[in-house]
């Protein structure tokens, strides 16, 4: 047997609870403010979309919340994921760097989806909730509910961007398989939908949209709620068993990360991943950077402002203080459908702002570039998002070829691409673009954000 | 924590052998033979095809062959694979019985394939071979042998049966991310193909059609070797994987198995999970039920002849003594791609006429109709081909709640579906329709096949 390629946790290694950041953050990150009042936002402004204990698990500050023994029991269809060294690609890479990832596509979604789709649909299951509606974009977040939804016995009903809707019929085909319901979005079933298809019959959609058509029919109904992807605090805590798990495995790898990569849309994977290393860092017991990767065409990190906004396009939720491109810009099509949040997950965004991470953007035919790269290597064809961090860390470990430096660098390999065939076609056919940077739509979709005093 | 729901092994734990059936059987497979001498075929006759240590591991009676430690490392990609106890499944059917199912889904090419397409790969690499041809019917054999070839620097042609190539473009798209060159059988790449196109554009293929053209490129070139992906002793000797990890994960669980279902194409997953099985039930250790389950619209265990005949469609191939719907006989375009070949491997065949199995035809409707509700209550949509198996699961599941036997089923899922969502589709749409038996086609097609005095 050669060295180690992959290194794996028995279910008695299995973490049991997930971990809240804001615990041990210096300072909270700033509140979601009520969008009339401007106050605080308080459980109550959350309770016609959320069953409460999820509201007490977005404002909570423990360090730690149990993970209940029915999710523990989902879990376990397939965690925890192996965490492998790339051995193959760095030797193609001919770099000294050693380079680990962290697989969530093993998933029955082929993500990292469902590791908070399964504790959101137990806690609406839990309080009496019939219904579940929800957005997506590439169709990840939209597989997984369905499926978690079938695990409690919830209806389950999705709006889907249209642009991938029509890009990617093997998703909403998945989500119809796990029995839910699914419209293309803008769709003819909301207020909002109907209003924005009469404006422009071609209207390709995007998440902020589909966010509200999904709240818009959640809020009428006591019996539905809504569940969100990623952005809010309860999602990142959710993911948190990602991290969790790879602190175990590098430490079973015998290696301390000296870099950590994540693709940022809304930002859940990354968080997964990072906080735990985070927490680390600021114990002092490691001491990573740690950065997130977001498309070129929908930067919000590292273009966006840092204000309060609209976690939706019709401007119904709760403002919260991120990094924003402004509530209704619309990216372009690019095939990373995952990665096209107007918005930065306000937890996330706090974190930067405190310097605790940094942030690069890469065009995406640099990214289906290292995906392939790293399919042809690693044998796994990575799903659109992860190859933004692919890209980056391939970056990194040819610039160790050249300064022979060991650096050992982690990254997340949130899902597989086997749905997302349609885009790789499109990449070995030439036919991909990168777009330009739109700072003329950006500088007016800004202009449009709410204004709301120091 | 709740009673288990799935049996894990460590590293530690992986088979390092393959299991070999041929040295337990009371009596030896009748060999193949020369198709112009009609004398027992020899390691010469098949040299032009396969490198010379996997012709010995076609012919070998040794019980045991060491799985190479440059493959165990590829397999630790993915391997060992889950078995799961379906408890969703069974509650949802209230059913006494207790249902297992090995998942082959989580290998990077998502189905059982890789189990042999690596140690093929391996195998040729070490000869010198530059360039593996092969052909495919869904396109999981194809996928699988790409990424064996990456992983050892071979070069990799794939014949994909017209059919599935324009059902199943997200599989050809896979095969490319993979580096291989795929074409759709019948071509213009080769003499026969360009006969059949000559006779009938619109010719769909068949796996036999796509054999002739992965043979007749290989043969032509000592750079070239051909990898068949079922089928043949060395494929199904190195699926034993499956079982051999089952047997393991079974003793965990506590249970024995009282029937064993797999589907059957060619018959290689099925033999993978069951020939281990078989070996303990020979030695008076356990005494299961065996069952194939093949489609109705292509049942060459049920329906065919015990017969020598061709592997491949143009003849080319050593005639193999094996249950045949006749070497030119073209399947209905089912969506289980997978299982459209017009044979059975020689060697379930004579395992079936020893008495060591049974066998059940069924209808593809009904099958999909049990993949939808495995979805969801186990939460994994399978391919096509296993919710064959499936469907006499379940139908045994059934039979169970109304006498109460505690019956133990042990099944094979041996891949996901992730990538057969069109045929979900059509599922869905009830545009999927069951096919009569072809009784003329077969009996025109058996009248072809070669007479070899007993």
């Amino acid at each position: 047997m050669s060295a180690p390629l992959r290194y794996l946790l028995s279910d008695d290694e299995m973490p049991t609870t997930w971990y809240n950041l804001v615990a041990d953050l210096p300072e909270p990150p700033p509140p979601a403010l009520h969008p009339g009042t401007l106050e605080p936002a308080g459980p109550d402004d959350f309770a016609p979309l959320f069953p409460m204990e999820l509201i007490m698990q977005e404002v909570t500050t423990d360090r730690y919340v149990d993970i209940p023994g029915e999710v523990l029991d989902v879990y376990r269809l397939w965690r925890a994921t192996p965490l492998h060294r790339a051995r193959r690609l760095e030797a193609a890479l001919g770099t000294p760097a050693r380079i680990y990832y962290k697989y969530e596509g093993t998933s029955p979604a082929g993500s990292h989806k469902p590791n908070t789709a399964v504790p959101q649909a137990y806690y609406n299951a839990a309080a009496g909730v019939r219904k579940l509606t929800t957005e997506t974009g590439a169709g990840q977040w939209g597989t997984a509910l369905a499926f978690a939804c079938q695990m409690f016995g919830l209806e389950c009903e999705v709006w889907q961007v249209r642009a991938s809707y029509d890009q990617k019929p093997y998703r909403r085909a998945m989500m119809q398989a796990f029995g839910a319901t699914v419209h293309p979005s803008p769709s003819e079933v909301t207020e909002y939908g109907r209003s924005l298809l009469a404006a422009d019959p071609d209207n390709p959609g995007s998440l902020g949209i589909a966010i509200s058509e999904a709240v818009e029919v959640a809020a009428q109904d006591p019996e539905i709620r809504y569940a969100l992807g990623s952005v809010l605090n309860h999602v990142l805590m959710h993911q948190t068993v990602i991290g969790e798990e790879a602190l175990l495995q590098m430490a079973k790898a015998g290696d301390t990360p000296d870099l950590i990569i994540g693709c940022t849309g809304g930002g859940s994977n990354f968080a997964g991943l990072s906080f735990p290393f985070i927490r680390e860092k600021l114990a002092g017991r490691m001491s990573p950077v740690v950065r997130a990767v977001e498309p070129a065409a929908c930067p919000s990190l590292t273009r966006g402002v840092y204000a309060y906004d609209f976690g939706d396009t019709a401007g119904t939720t709760p403002l919260m203080k991120m990094h924003t491109l402004g509530h209704d810009f619309i990216p372009d099509p690019i095939h990373a459908g995952g990665l096209r949040y107007h918005g930065m997950s306000p937890l996330i965004s706090h974190v930067y702002e405190l310097g605790l991470i940094e942030a690069e953007a890469i065009n995406q035919t640099d990214c289906f570039a290292a995906g392939v790269q790293f399919a042809r290597t690693e044998g796994i064809v990575p799903a659109p998002e992860p190859t933004h961090a692919l890209a980056a860390t391939i970056a990194e470990a040819l610039a160790c070829r050249e300064t022979g430096e060991e650096k050992v660098i982690l990254t997340a390999l949130c899902g597989h691409g086997m749905l997302d065939m349609a885009a790789y076609d499109r990449y070995f056919e030439g036919g991909m673009v990168d777009y330009e940077y739109p700072a003329e739509q950006v500088a007016a979709a800004l202009s449009r954000i709410p204004q709301v005093p120091a």
